[in-house]
């Protein structure tokens, strides 16, 4: 069975509710899913994930310190994460507050590690980005980016 | 008096009315306000402002066509666009939609004018988004931007 | 047997130059490979390839005029390049003048369109940014961004 | 005389060097240049400088963990930051290898703290992008950056 890691940084929670919800749906889509915050992944962990999705507030336009400092660790991982599948995920506190580029800094990071990413045609293009506290109404956005994850993993899962 | 430009592309209108309340927002600060469709701008004209504020609708991520048109042949001006003043805005579908992404594509061929652009600690740093049709309650946030375009020429102009 | 499209927009020839070695390396790599300059590609044809590569000038940190004109009215298959792969190069003047930012200006429009897209963990994470005209010390990298388009085409049309 | 603080983190001592010429080239033009290591700055004393320079290393597309740490405590001075200069410099493995998103990265900062950035119409756009260890041949192009950032300071501190 295909493994994800959804792994976050959260202060307020808020990021860590949407966390929840994303590893939720992922399961429902019957992938192998792995819940942790960043600060107690191990770096040499990620190598066992055919996808690791990454949750982050959005702090001043980019991903929060917690996470940048697993990103610049996995330097040690250097070219061992290619290929692998990514998702971004953020909480913001609005319209144009720096959500997408945001979501942006972590995917630059999954592509400078090789990564493959995949967009949406229908709202949230890069990834999702929740405002404030993810609730009910969340719920079918969260699933549709789940299934579109699990969905890329197992097409790449099959043949790899 | 010190001169702006109003600069827009709209093909359904909404980047159209948010650039006349943008215009009219920036008269209200004293300034001389040139409002313009995109494709009626003779590029030398652009040498007469001393800000520059270009609108154009969230289209795949960046500023649409029309916009790019003239930014590109802007190459003409190439220097002389050094150190005045420049702002962005968009109407987009939805939140996280592409509205920071075509902000940064113009606030980053701006930079690369050596034009000089100032963020905003409230929301929406980067410029203004606005979803669809702008409405009365957008006219606070318009007023505000315009506000601090209009002080940041006033500060330059007044010495330079 | 994989179909790539290699489309292009090409003022002074050196991306044009670079689009003939990425497609020549794609052929290299099996895959039946569409070379056409990006005002002779027709809409609907882009529904035909399993990959798309876009090449541009970097010019004023984003894509083209051209390239930007095909990608908006690409608005036209929403939806339908969903889960294609996308590949994205450019020609600049130089570091830091805009090559990278032109890059993610074409794979964030990919992004939008649900396109899949994947970094490298060897120099230029992006996609391919030549200084000027493309050389012969420049083939390694081209060949290395081919077959890695090719290779990710090839695990996904595998099963797709 | 106007104030500037120029602050790095540094690792192999790159991002030192470069931060060393870049506040002489400062003094040079007449500043008053305060030169720290970023986590030796005190949070309040951002508050003393009307321009703030920030340099990194190009860690994974987006200024490294430690400039991130300042940036995210900054938080506590929120709206105070408004309207001093901003300038970014990073040192980068090379072309294409996430040079130009890291300085973004750090823009990006400034505009949400609503800071006032230039660009540069001349190469290195968007702040000083060098390869590894600056070396004599760099001095010309950081002469000028530090040459614009004091004309901007000087500009709006002459009336602020």
């Amino acid at each position: 069975m295909a493994k994800v890691l959804v792994t976050f940084y959260s202060r307020t929670g808020n990021t860590k509710t949407l966390a929840e919800m994303f590893a939720e749906a992922l399961k429902e889509e019957g992938l192998e899913v792995t819940l942790k915050e960043i600060e107690k992944v191990k770096i040499e962990e990620l190598l066992e994930y055919d996808g690791i999705a990454i949750g982050s507030p959005t702090y001043y336009g980019s991903m929060a310190t917690e996470v940048k400092r697993l990103v610049d660790e996995s330097i040690k991982l250097f070219g061992q994460l290619d290929g692998k599948v990514g998702f971004a995920f953020t909480t913001a506190g609005g319209h144009g507050s720096g959500g997408e580029t945001t979501l942006l800094s972590i995917l630059e990071a999954m592509l400078i590690h090789g990564m493959i990413i995949q967009g949406d045609p229908s709202d949230l293009h890069y990834g999702l980005i929740i405002k404030g506290k993810p609730t009910e109404r969340d719920k079918e956005v969260i699933k549709r980016k789940a299934k579109r994850m699990a969905d890329l993993i197992k097409r790449l899962k099959s043949k790899s």
